[in-house]
């Protein structure tokens, strides 16, 4: 199975180095819209400059679009899905029905498969919701993140001035964790579920106070949580927060019996050192199904719900019965 | 859809009330091998003999097949797979395949679709084990199970000279739980991931250190493990130990990054009050996707594997990828 890389950030990073670990995969080549010279792979795997992809048509079995939701993929992915299978991660969950048509007509009128949305969120927890709500319809579900670093949030702080660099977790609540767990059904707005904390480094002589007070009032970003704003240097930023860790939980309670008398509790963990290499480890396990079911004649978008296990997986059907089930 | 319950015991209940919690789902009956007269659904649900299924071939959409591993499945799935799309929760792990076979065989000649050995484990705990393993080949995992009932080990006690009645729990050993969630790929043997925790009432006079030692001693169910026995009254055993708790954990650690750096955990956890209704709620559902899939011109035999997720869910297209994506 062939597969290429469509743009080389930090995920395109970790789909390079997964691909590696899967023996039936091969890497065809990343595809860069940068000077392809300028662009240093972390492996031997061969750099090419996007206009080249089209001469990869009949080579590439499933392409990994690895590029930003808020304005990349909205592009990328439907210009290229009647020439590809493909896969994104395309994660604005608002947008991902207009995305999924687009890219639904794209991938039918050139025949191609495309499968959007997949990673961890969405991707993995989509899953976990879908299924537990599907096993116990009588219960109610919750997503916490964290704790991880949040992009998003980060890069908010660094607009504010007098700020050099910053780093935001976003940490779940402990009490609320547990009020969950114990099935106590609580209900909690998001603001209720995560608290954020900040690490900040800012410019000699900047205003402490009024950057602080920026971030705590900040809408949608800061104003609805606890927060916590820590102003560290540079170097400390560099040195503590570097990583890109993750992670969270889907937890569903529900109930049956004659009378709801029985709960049950159904949850769905993910602790991630590095998010970019995780969500890559999901796109290509994804791009092995999809190559596969478009060699069966499936063609459109898809999603990760329409996908069977099985299909994820490099074992034989014996094997998968015989030692997975 | 219209279901039917084959098979009347705590799994076949379970089933009469998870059918009651979805609006799409009806209950045609259930079937018995007993007089059907001396059995009182939970519901209003109609009793019928075994005989007067043949009757529903062209009725119901998909028949729950609801027996014991041992015994009952090996015979009836197969039997039953030619005349009715079903389901069954075969479960003993080394026989698989061969049910599988003889399921896919009965299946195909009568063309229907049979859904074997869901269930929780096997089923979502499979399901999880897959998913993982497809997404992190670099890694290992571990199945623990409980704080829950073992009917078999419950069962073994109760086969000892002077035992009136027995309950056993199986429970994950914590500091095992603990050092595969923090990542530390520990090696570790049944006997070190569970411990075993019997409750057992006697009769008058028995004696209680031969019971205990032929306990500790069993092979297989106990000499591996680090087992507790409690002697308590009928009573007390009745009162406090009727319920059928279990659950348990799937948690797979892998590596990912140019040299393994990166540690990543995946768990799936089940605390479960009632282990048969959560089973015949995961039955519930995928009797769903398997009358779907049957319309859409599946046949043969199937695993968990096999049913894209979405096949599970009574939501349409748009509402899961406005809602649950």
């Amino acid at each position: 199975m062939k597969i290429g890389i469509y743009g080389y950030g930090n995920l395109g990073k970790g789909v390079e180095l997964a691909a590696q670990m899967h023996e039936d995969i091969e890497l065809v080549g990343i595809f860069t819209r940068r000077d392809p010279a300028s662009v240093k792979p972390l492996t031997n795997a061969k750099v090419y400059g996007a206009e080249a992809l089209s001469r990869f048509k009949e080579e590439i079995d499933c392409l990994i679009v690895c590029g930003g939701s808020a304005t990349d993929l909205p592009k990328l992915t439907p210009a290229l899905a009647s020439d590809f299978n493909l896969i994104d991660s395309f994660d604005t969950h608002k947008n991902i029905p207009a995305h999924f048509e687009r890219v639904n007509a794209a991938a039918k009128a050139g025949g191609k498969l495309a499968l959007i949305s997949a990673g961890w969120d969405p991707g993995l927890f989509s899953l976990a919701r879908l299924y537990a709500a599907s096993i116990l319809p009588n219960g109610k579900d919750y997503t916490f993140w964290g704790r991880g670093v949040s992009q998003g949030h980060s890069d908010a702080i660094r607009r504010i001035a007098g700020v050099v660099d910053a780093r935001q977790y976003t940490v779940p609540i402990e009490s609320a964790l547990a009020s969950v767990r114990a099935g106590e059904s609580p209900d909690l707005t998001t603001g209720e579920k995560h608290k954020r904390e900040c690490y900040v480094a800012i410019e000699a002589g900047a205003d402490k106070a009024r950057i602080e007070n920026e971030i705590k009032t900040m809408p949608n970003y800061f104003a609805d949580y606890d927060t916590e704003v820590h102003f560290i240097s540079l170097e400390e930023l560099h040195r503590n927060h570097s990583g890109m860790p993750h992670g969270g939980s889907v937890i569903r309670g529900g109930s049956t019996g004659l009378a709801g008398e029985h709960r049950h509790t159904v949850e769905f963990s993910l602790k991630l050192d590095s998010n970019p290499e995780f969500t890559a480890s999901v796109l290509v396990a994804y791009a092995r199904a999809i190559a596969r079911m478009h060699a069966e004649g499936k063609i459109g978008a898809v999603s990760v719900f329409d996908i069977p296990p099985a299909m994820l997986s490099p074992l034989s059907r014996e094997e998968m019965l015989a030692k997975m089930l």
